[in-house]
């Protein structure tokens, strides 16, 4: 067993121990897209049973993905993505966009996406909430916020009030 | 040794290969915030130097990472974000937006944002490139790109004819 990161003040850590499995993301992948049926997710994904199995298991209990049966007998249920499954999708989103940039070369993506909203071929950018510009890495600066903790993370605190000397 | 997908023809799948463990993903969000040596990564994440060397080695060979100098005898290195990095680096962002959401609960999340652009605590949300407005799943319906495979990945190409359906 892997060494849990629950106790972590780190909303990376937190997450990682949510989607730090090979397969959990690309499990999260199908669903995202419908593919909603035992059968089907493990012919795309070509795992054994077992393991799918523990993986929907495991996303259930962590109330990323719901199930809901579609026939009685035998049992046979369908996987959606619960609300804090849409946001987890958003994560499946950005790795999406890095690897189409980064994993494709010359011979270009597997999978475009078109906007219901405009109409048009698009790619995600992430924009600041509050003034609606794209943000990059460098854009922001770290600030503590509730649940820092100086002593747990000693580097980072560090990190930060470096980030936040630059500023002054 | 885990199932390499450097061969699907998906995005995910071959970004998973590259941050697809626990460690890569808090060692890039360390290097992100500029803890850039090997004692200071090594103390804020308590791990051994033999699995911080390995992890450190696999993101230099990726290009994820660049090292460089700054002390000669014994030889010491600062390491650093590439662009691709950089570009990797967002989905340390959309993980962090998620763990913060749900990881924490009332106590609030460890650190905060404050965008330089407009000096506002912020966080990042996904926009579309070409309209500017928020998208969230389900906004927007996936498009074959040039190197999609429908043998490899037949529920997928399913899930694209049907989401295609819905909309004609």
């Amino acid at each position: 067993m892997s060494k849990s990161f629950s106790d972590v003040p780190c909303s990376v850590a937190r997450t990682v121990d949510l989607i730090g499995d090979r397969w959990t993301l690309l499990v999260l992948r199908d669903i995202a897209l419908g593919v909603s049926r035992f059968d089907a997710l493990q012919r795309n994904l070509g795992i054994s049973r077992k393991v799918l199995t523990e993986r929907l298991h495991a996303l259930v209990e962590q109330e990323v993905v719901s199930r809901a049966a579609y026939q009685e007998n035998p049992p046979r249920f369908d996987y959606r993505l619960t609300e804090k499954g849409n946001d987890l999708a958003m994560v499946l989103v950005a790795i999406q966009t890095f690897g189409d940039k980064w994993a494709f070369g010359e011979e270009g993506p597997p999978m475009l996406w078109r906007h219901l909203g405009c109409g048009e071929i698009s790619v995600p950018v992430a924009c600041c909430s509050e003034c609606g510009e794209q943000v990059r890495p460098g854009d922001a600066v770290p600030v503590r916020g509730p649940s820092f903790d100086d002593e747990q993370l000693p580097e980072t605190a560090a990190a930060i009030d470096r980030l936040q000397a630059l500023l002054s």
